[in-house]
């Protein structure tokens, strides 16, 4: 019997978002029949980030009890044979009784990425959202900054019956490569569709629609009718947790 | 009635390759149904490269004759709303009576991309060939070196009947940037299946598998027997095409 920690990484493009759901493809659905073919878990599995519908990650934790029919560091050869393609386990760790891949977490690292071009990019698409023509990448450093610390962000989320949506930003920035933009948030945890709903109304600002005292206003009304328009999940990676 | 180029970006994933055949989607079939309803072309296309099946392109080239129904400044939006999402007409230009897309070619560039690290990456696989561990770097160069120059290249081509092997290769490279290794070649034009022959080779070369005088050695046989497996279409990308 031991904790066992896998870092995964996937394609969120072909699931129904990481949670097991009846009748429906999730990654937990094909990552849990993989796991029972080389391992017999005694406990649910447990994620760092429940990741929505059409959402990636290139860091997702999970974690479960159980005993391994291989040694660890043969797991992820052996459940990526299993897996399909689009799921990927990168690692896999023998962990304290104690650890929680959710409960542990200290932060989480998301990127949602613009694809800043001229023409779409049949190769950007799955992972990208296509912005026609040039942002202002000033104005969004300045409204990004307006974010770091604690804050409720009730405006830019979806809320959940009886559930806080204070959370405390320790990072936020843009970054630029070639027509590639990352927005880069890292928070002790995120609240329902906070960053397609941040990003959605950072890219007002970055379209010169909104300046960042609007968006400085929007965040402090803390009520999400005022929110811009969620962006499509598919630009959005869980990239990282940190323990 | 003028004479119109066309360059495209296109993930191959889907297609048939670029020619059209019959009953089977192709990325030129389904351009041509594309472009009739916004032109009249008295011509058939005409490509720069005939990718295969699953190969991609970042820049082909294609003209055709005929009329349009717009500017040729808008037809790459008009042709890009008709068009599936992995087919992107990038731009649009009209060109003198003489000019063709094949004939009128100096040279391609062709690009074979690597993954090369621990785990198969979900995001990668559709655009790269998975290399598990290291690759010798410097055996590589060595070789590829070989290639520069006219050469017939008989040993790494399907032969097609009646059709000279010789080509003659203007500059060819490694690029290294994270765990993606692009191997980039530019050419007068490539022989049949040409690349991923190549770099089938190379990559016995890159494990240490065949000495970089061996491969020297099999390119002078003109036989592709001694050939090393062709690597699959994914990898593959027609990057650029200069007149």
């Amino acid at each position: 019997m031991g904790n066992y920690k896998l870092v995964l990484a996937y394609e969120g493009t072909n699931y129904h978002g990481f949670q097991r759901q009846p009748h429906l493809p999730t990654v937990q659905g094909e990552l849990e029949e993989a796991l029972e073919r080389v391992a017999s878990p005694t406990s649910p599995l447990y994620a760092a980030g429940r990741t929505d519908a059409g959402v990636h990650a290139k860091g997702q934790v999970v974690n479960f009890h159980g005993t391994l029919r291989l040694e660890p560091a043969a797991l992820p050869r052996a459940l990526n044979a299993l897996l399909p393609p689009d799921i990927v386990v990168v690692s896999c760790q023998e962990m304290e009784e104690g650890f929680h891949a959710r409960r542990s977490a200290q932060s989480r690292e998301y990127a949602y990425y613009f694809h800043v071009g001229g023409s779409p990019s049949p190769f950007y698409r799955r992972y990208t959202f296509h912005v026609d023509g040039e942002l202002d990448l000033r104005s969004m450093e300045e409204a990004l900054q307006i974010i770091i610390g604690e804050h409720d962000f009730a405006s830019f989320c979806r809320h959940e019956e009886g559930k806080s949506t204070v959370r405390k930003v320790m990072a936020a920035g843009l970054e630029r490569r070639g027509e590639l933009l990352a927005v880069r948030v890292r928070a002790n945890a995120f609240a329902w569709m906070m960053m397609r709903m941040l990003c959605g109304s950072l890219l007002e600002v970055g379209r010169g629609k909104w300046s960042p005292e609007r968006f400085r206003a929007v965040m402090a009304a803390r009520d999400n009718a005022g929110c811009a328009p969620a962006l499509p999940p598919q630009g959005l990676f869980l990239e990282k947790v940190t323990y």
